[in-house]
């Protein structure tokens, strides 16, 4: 088990020192092919962002038509003991099932929109089936209660990071060059609010929001939940690593690597709402660089999102009140992406299309 | 060509009388089936709103996967000729040959979309050759300018409005179930402001905006042709078939009747930006239930937008600073409709994946 860990150590390590920061000239190069481009400068708006920047990502060889897939990290929570959530912690296990099933949220959307999909059993209470689009990849049957220790060991959390590694791996290796990741974890509001409240500094009331649709009571004791974890583990909150293992979640750790190895490998990754984007801030805090590859598919109702989206310098792409989680705001950001992409490789310039372009002069 | 008139006013009239409100009980069975479906309640958002209306929309029978279309009216504007534009008035034929050729933006979205196109020349100066995704109803060879007289004739509205009518009832006819707006014109941010500034009663310089990049002359141009225009037809800024004949465009009286031959024929209609809104907002005044059928794409950077907004009762899907028209927005938000209807229909319920539903007792 030592040597386990030392090599899943070895691998994260690996990952993080592969991850580059992007080509700036690369950004100014598609810029400048947008001004070229049959159209107002700027009209596109954020698609002429997220475009130039996939194409810097890209080392300037942008996909006709990215293929893409989006990843679902399912995990249990052993902070669910402290009573944070209105469901029973079987859901899980429960949506799990139902979305290899076809009948999540998640589900409908990927199909909908011609996304691969692939759930990972990080660390659910189970038991789960063998199923061609699961990877049973399961670390421990739930984490501990971060009320009382910490969520993790550390064999755990490297074990859980290293899932989230190959899965991207095998993402990039299965031919796809947009990516993107969710999850499934009853009580995952609450680590991902503790996770918050640690990397943000923000209080435990200012972060938590009502999850799954916790009532007043509910949300006290989630309140509650995450004001012990954070003084229990106090000492540790300027350590990613550490605020990850203690306070985090399987699933967690896995989309944290899986958005580490996203980077590393030059694949824009789109993050969804506070969970996701929780392991993406850990992520960012690891390897600042990580930043320049993610997108941030939409804006949670969960108070804590907007202080994690400004601590990975993204605006998200949708504003749809969404809070779901599941992956479900990137299966619809992602056809954004893809629009931005399509329009930069398929457009027309001013001089193909023998198109005038604006008048140097004014017209009058 | 009276007789033609009268034929077209009686079209234009039927479709009017066609337009029946959606059925509230349809809303609320919907929002029922929302309740029950493998999600916290409310989780998706706005797509839960889109979808419950579309189901209304359809009277209780949704369509697996709709089929969409956008349908893209051009036409050329008189009020060119004060020089509001910096792009010359030619640019609106070689922007309809560009998208025939597939090199336009709206070409390169609605590819990447799967989503169907048509092109028509309502009143362009052409000229244009054939080709399958062009519908050839040129009414005429531009507007009149609407600083000296009326855009339009009677007889050329009406023509124009059944254009619309016409486009509206073949894309029906060939099974299209989201049906989508835009438009090309050089010129027609002048118009669509001038429209809305009657519409709403705000003054010129708060709707005007720089369209396709207006510098600050331009801009005062633009904003003084507005203020003459208003000025020249104010007796008549309470009728809307007036408002759209004497300050409107071909492609905006095609774009109204479009949008009102969609809602007889209860299809969801999707509508773009500020010029594409401005047609929209007339139908409405026209004929107010048809802002049940209406769905706003995005919200446009030019600004007269967010009061036509607020005219039809929408709230835009997408935030994503576009300010191009053709039908762009329409393209990307089409794909969050589709998602909605996707989720709606074929998410599993609580009792069909037995998934537990929320506890009653707090689970403490």
């Amino acid at each position: 088990m030592e040597e386990s860990k030392a090599s899943n150590e070895l691998v994260i390590v690996e990952t993080l020192r592969r991850i580059e920061p992007i080509d700036s000239r690369l950004l100014e190069q598609a810029a400048e092919r947008q001004r070229h481009l049959t159209k107002p400068e700027g009209s596109l708006g954020r698609l002429e962002e997220v475009a130039n920047r996939c194409f810097a990502i890209f080392g300037g060889q942008m996909p006709s038509v990215p293929k893409a897939r989006i990843v679902v990290f399912a995990g249990d929570h052993g902070v669910c003991a402290e009573g944070v959530n209105p469901y029973p912690q079987a859901v899980t296990t429960q949506m799990v099932l139902n979305c290899l099933q076809g009948g999540a949220a998640i589900s409908c959307l990927a199909r909908a929109g011609n996304i691969g999909l692939r759930i990972v059993d990080v660390g659910v209470i189970g038991p789960l089936p063998d199923h061609p689009e699961l990877a049973r990849r399961n670390v421990a049957r739930g984490t501990a209660n971060f009320c009382t220790g910490p969520a993790m060991t550390s064999q755990e959390l490297y074990a859980a990071l290293r899932v989230g590694i190959e899965m991207a791996n095998d993402a990039v290796n299965d031919g796809c060059e947009l990516l993107g990741f969710g999850e499934f974890g009853i009580g995952n509001t609450t680590s991902a609010s503790a996770v918050t409240a640690a990397l943000t500094g923000l209080p435990a009331k200012e972060v938590v929001g009502r999850g799954t649709g916790a009532d007043d009571d509910c949300l006290r004791r989630k309140i509650s939940a995450v004001e012990r974890g954070l003084a229990l583990h106090a000492e540790h909150a300027g350590d990613p690593l550490e605020v990850l293992r203690r306070l985090g979640g399987f699933e967690i750790a896995a989309m944290c690597g899986f958005c580490l190895e996203a980077a590393a490998n030059h694949r824009p990754v789109l993050t969804d709402g506070l969970i996701a984007t929780s392991a993406a801030a850990l992520a960012v805090r690891m390897r600042p660089e990580a930043k320049d590859y993610l997108f941030a598919a939409h804006a949670s109702t969960e108070p804590g999102h907007q202080a994690l989206l400004q601590q990975i310098g993204q605006k998200p792409l949708l504003q749809l009140d969404l809070r779901l989680g599941e992956g479900t705001g990137v299966a619809l950001a992602m056809k954004l992406v893809e629009g931005a992409v399509a329009a930069f490789n398929g457009m027309a310039t001013f001089e193909s299309a023998a198109v005038s372009d604006k008048e140097t002069e004014s017209t009058k």
